[in-house]
């Protein structure tokens, strides 16, 4: 008699996007004149750089010639790829690391979701709180929390929580945990990481042996050059960290799909009889066992966007983002809602009016001003009181929904 | 403090392909002049069809566009796709399916290595005995089994040894386990599966409430049109049976990466309690959480391989490889060996000579034939003594490897 993993009765509902997405479907079907601007889910809405277009052309004709055709290729990535990667983000700003450090995937998503595969099963888990919603139930599946309380925390997890008084950064605790979720620029709260926040982590990373799985999927929206992008700008942090980048936001990959994560070698865990393994070791051996690399033509396309027209073409899709965001933050602010991020991330993170639920700021976004947003409730327990407002769309739609909003 | 998910430390050695990797570049390093010819890992050689290619063109051409571009595609993969496998791999063959059963993916690998996370780890497993390793190494990881024992046998799984005197197909054991993994055509051996055998399968599933993993990766060479394809051409089979499928073998995507499964609504788990729960159900909250959609352009190119010429173009692949399987069959045959398979599927199972061990069978074809196979027993205990060679290459690399290994 085939047994279901019954930790997965243990998650709240759906995931959290399907879940607004029925939602939303549910009010076009009843309102099919309703004309609904998305600003919920982050997805992007601008088309591919010309110069990403033009290498995936380059590498279908490739693959359809008997001399350019590939087949498997490596498992973590073309070393066009990986050198680009090396070079551009990493070697530019200071940090050396090696090939063998870099593993290719298909998403942040997945990488952010499958890494906890690679820790025992009784590591006790942090999170700042609200965070994205994968990290917690990606545990909550393999089984390392035990059920949630009626406020919406699992036991098991330590939720930090990232407040106003905080600016949405908190330190690190006081106490050790063995493994910890960081993101910044913050998915969903648009605050950035300072480099002193940041050292403050590292040093307790090696303080109680943590290790942090740092999500900087966001990191081309930094506009300050002194903001650290990455977490080894950050000395010590190659003996505790694991960095996730991603090209869904910073290049407009979201229906491309391309990612990779960092695992120094000497990022190290530890066996019940303490010998000490390696996790870049342990990764690779999954990431041979259950994966099978990037298609050719989307890593192609990945590539080209560290070329020099790349670079820029990307920098100017990534503008025109921030763009929105200040013109949602200013709208919202001038409007008198209370917002914050925006600045450095693709994210504003309002604080609902009049003492709202964010189910409720929700819904009436969804009625009265035919926006769509996130509730702030759905990346945790903190989120409550919160609305998260994406950047992702046309000037014209966003221009637009700060008016409704405005007049609501 | 960070503990490894020791499980990993149960697993032998590397995971396969990549252990074969090294061996052969120590080989060609030492041996730089040597050409070698591979028929190791099953890996296509032909270009892609001028069908998928031209759909892929016009795929990125739209993402290049305001109008056409796609961001976050549907996470069980886009209508166009899953309605054209709806009818031409299931409707064509008398199987209604609902489109909610059917999840694209980016590859069979990942399916068969990530499926077992939606069943309870004190599920017992069953492999047939040699199989595709990802089956037994995943399980390992997630600490289904106990350790590995000096013959190769994991504490924990039921091995049912496939067999010249069973035609390497093995029927279903007396004893009830809860999950069983079968490959038809089979990867390693090349034998497929008749529909009495498929028969008593389901039959014996749906007596002991076990589920049947199917891998059809192959479904495409089988050459008798009587043979089953879809193991949902048994009767029984929707209440017990989830089937993977894969573009990578059929229409050269192995480097494209694009693949489905099949899990109808009615196969069911269970609680600890008794509760019946649909796997359907699971496996598309896990599908939310930890995956993100194939690629548009990707769902585009796996969608033209259904159409008039893209139907015409991958059977012409098709019937390539298979006619160099029957050479090498043949050629072998005449030769002395004892092969089998090379009928419904791109796999040669030949019994090495002499009682060599399957690894003293690799070295000596590298070595003498400058032929690289794959040791039959990297696929498990009961493949020692055997070795696969693969019949994906062009054909003249097949006719000048069959005469290299009949000089041997």
């Amino acid at each position: 008699m085939a047994r279901i993993n019954e930790n997965f009765n243990k998650l709240t509902a759906g995931y959290l996007f399907p879940e607004i997405g029925r939602r939303v479907s549910a009010y076009a079907d009843a309102n099919p004149d309703a004309d609904l601007i998305r600003l919920g889910i982050g997805d992007v809405t601008l088309p591919l750089a010309p110069v990403v277009v033009a290498a995936m052309r380059d590498a279908v004709d490739e693959m359809g010639t008997d001399k350019g055709f590939r087949g498997y290729g490596p498992e973590n990535g073309y070393d066009f790829l990986v050198d680009a990667i090396l070079e551009h983000d990493f070697r530019s700003r200071g940090i050396e690391l090696a090939a063998s450090e870099i593993f290719v995937s298909d998403g942040s998503k997945q990488d952010s979701g499958n890494i906890q595969e690679i820790f025992g099963t009784d590591c006790t888990l942090l999170v700042t709180d609200p965070s994205y919603p994968v990290y917690v139930d990606t545990n909550v599946m393999a089984g390392r929390t035990g059920p949630v309380d009626d406020r919406g925390y699992y036991r098991g997890i330590t939720y930090l929580p990232a407040t106003e008084e905080n600016g949405f950064m908190p330190g690190p605790p006081s106490e050790a945990v063995d493994l910890a979720y960081l993101c910044s620029p913050n998915n969903p709260t648009g605050a950035v990481a300072t480099r002193e926040n940041l050292e403050a982590w590292v040093s307790w990373a090696k303080d109680c042996d943590a290790v942090i799985l740092f999500d900087a999927a966001y990191d081309a929206f930094i506009q300050d050059e002194t903001l650290p992008r990455s977490i080894f700008e950050i000395a010590g942090a190659k003996d505790c960290a694991i960095e996730m980048r991603s090209f869904s936001k910073r290049a407009g990959f979201t229906g491309v799909r391309c990612a990779y994560m960092v695992i120094p070698e000497t990022v190290m865990g530890t066996t019940e009889s303490g010998e000490r393994v390696s996790f870049n070791q342990l990764w690779g051996r999954r990431h041979a066992t259950k994966f099978n690399s990037v298609p050719y033509v989307i890593q192609r396309a990945a590539a080209a966007t560290y070329t020099p027209e790349g670079r820029e073409q990307t920098a100017e899709q990534v503008r025109h983002y921030m763009k929105n965001a200040e013109l949602l933050r200013k709208g919202l602010a001038d409007a008198k809602f209370t917002v914050f991020g925006g600045e450095h991330a693709p994210y504003i993170w309002m604080r609902t009016p009049d003492g709202q639920s964010s189910w409720d700021c929700f819904d009436s976004m969804l009625s009265r001003a035919k926006v769509v947003g996130t509730p702030g409730s759905g990346f945790g327990p903190s989120g409550e009181g919160y609305f998260r407002i994406s950047a992702f769309n046309s000037r014209e739609n966003v221009e637009e929904a700060i008016r409704r909003i405005t007049a609501m």
